[in-house]
């Protein structure tokens, strides 16, 4: 399996930056009155190298994995909601599924490594070898080969969106224990104490959250997972979902994609993607802050400003759905506003 | 004229919030976890009276007036700027356009008071008795029957709404000079030295903004806005499409209509408005928190927490656009998404 994944990357042409901030003032609006919208525009312009850039065709991949640290009882849902949030993707029935119709987003679910038999479900794009990662509280979440092969499956999808004509890529993922792993992450990646990046996932009690801290030093002082070595993170101490998400948006700057991860789980994917291949940076948005207190050390570290901040903690790519929304907002009014020249209006005194 | 402006309004029913809340906990999602879109969700319940509300039937009315107040230089753009916008919107060339088809929302311009004869413009619709207010430097913007006559017309914008089946109203706003109004109407609602409340609108440098400080204290000195009479408030150092949009904030409470106000300038109306009729605050949204800093006092006034913070300072309706998305969705969430039990989902250990 090829370690090479970054070797298709350039990154964003600042010059189209510049380019589109100057189209910016010459629209019917004071200067820099759209805030971060302009920004967001111009970056977009950067992306597709053009001074109209042009989003509107969107898909959101949701990615679920189960995960062995559940054993340690660090969440507060039982490991069967996994599979069953799955059914509920394919049936059109959970939160992802109704933002996407109303923010009309095509919406495919992918299987990186639910312990269920899911293979008679169509719609359901299986990537599986593994039915949830070990426990890493006593060893290594997967092997290195399969964590690459996730990464590398993750951007084949985004190639097929890229061939699609998908114009903007939305990440999210369902995993019953996955803050655990995302806590993990961040502790490993930034070198701190994972007490500081660990919060209540899906509503942890006191004594729940700090066995869950507990677990992630254990298994930060079992595996020793490398922050260099942003693979080695992810195997050790990682997970199936997040692989494929992280590999999404390697392949979504591959393909000259914009793309948004969503919360938490998503921006750990967007950290391992960032710190294998630092031009990524430049093609990602982070759709919201999430409420749990890892979310802010992920933020800092990739460098990109989420877009809401509504005190979502749900996943799934919903706050990737609601941010398309206004991504794509960006890109029309940079490309269909009428300038000063064009509507008569008189610019500044 | 009549100034029983509150008669028909009621406060909404708490009990149809605590019955959403409790519909909320059976949906198919952690407890809470679509934070603030849960809240929204909650008092659309409760404007509607339904567990399953629905505001997919959008309109934003801009608004648009001059001000006599632009003769003291305090803006940056010249007066003539607000009639080539209004032709801007008429046309489909500005922001508020772009977003509103963006986001299946229905535009309607108002002229409230614009200095410019545009009645040979189809589609504009004609409120205007004044071409623009007189100069509050040195008296009353306007006299208090024309106040409370355009308050009535924006209500009867509203009744018009309703009728129409619409069931999520936006208000925007256009007039060179405008944040001053809005300033001096913060000044005299909070009784606060107008410094605190003053910014730089469409970009003025700091001898002009000291400049709108001094005239906004003059204003104030001038005219004597009595803070407990709304209505004398806004004749005197309003805006003629101030006074349109406090009568459709109004008007949209007493048909029982959800309504989104856009930034400092409508906040400035859903102020008076909310003075004048408490139980309006039970209906209104905030778009989004703008860069202008007296938004922050208005906010609190009303008691109503913004959904966006995108460093925005356009105003049009431009906020209030976006938010509608967020808004819908939250209805959406609550009105379709699958039960724990709908769904076969196990629920929390």
């Amino acid at each position: 399996m090829s370690e090479d994944l970054c070797v298709r990357i350039t990154s964003i042409d600042e010059t189209w930056i510049e380019r589109a901030a100057k189209r910016q003032l010459s629209l019917t609006k004071p200067p820099f009155s759209l805030g971060h919208l302009e920004e967001a525009a111009n970056r977009l312009a950067a992306i597709q190298q053009t001074e109209t850039p042009n989003v509107s065709k969107k898909r959101i991949y949701v990615i679920a994995g189960d995960h062995g640290v559940t054993a340690e009882g660090v969440s507060a849902y039982p490991r069967e909601v996994t599979p069953q949030m799955v059914l509920n993707f394919l049936r059109g029935g959970a939160a992802i599924n109704v933002l996407a119709t109303h923010g009309n987003i095509d919406v495919k679910v992918v299987d990186a490594g639910v312990d269920a038999d899911l293979s008679s479900e169509s719609g359901l794009i299986n990537l599986k070898r593994i039915r949830g990662t070990a426990n890493f509280a006593t060893g290594p979440a997967m092997e290195r080969s399969e964590a690459l092969r996730l990464v590398n499956a993750g951007i084949a999808l985004a190639d097929r969106s890229f061939a699609d004509g998908i114009s903007l890529l939305g990440i999210g993922e369902m995993g019953i224990g996955n803050t655990t792993a995302a806590s993990a992450i961040t502790a490993a990646l930034t070198n701190e104490d994972p007490a500081s990046h660990t919060d209540r996932g899906t509503g942890l009690d006191d004594p729940s959250l700090a066995r869950k801290i507990e677990v992630i030093r254990r298994a930060i002082a079992v595996n020793s997972p490398d922050p260099n070595d942003p693979i080695d993170v992810l195997a050790k101490v990682g997970g199936t979902e997040i692989a494929v998400m992280a590999g999404l948006i390697i392949g979504a700057a591959t393909n000259r994609i914009a793309v948004i991860c969503d919360g938490f789980i998503s921006t750990a994917a967007a950290a391992i993607a960032v710190r294998l291949c630092d031009p990524v940076r430049g093609y990602l948005f982070v759709a919201h802050r999430s409420v749990e207190r890892g979310h802010a050390a992920l933020i800092e570290l990739i460098g990109v400003s989420p877009l809401l901040d509504l005190k979502m903690k749900l996943g799934e790519g919903t706050g990737a759905a609601l941010a398309m929304h206004l991504v794509d907002a960006s890109a029309k009014l940079l490309s269909q506003m009428a300038t000063f020249c064009e509507a008569g209006v008189s610019d500044k005194q």
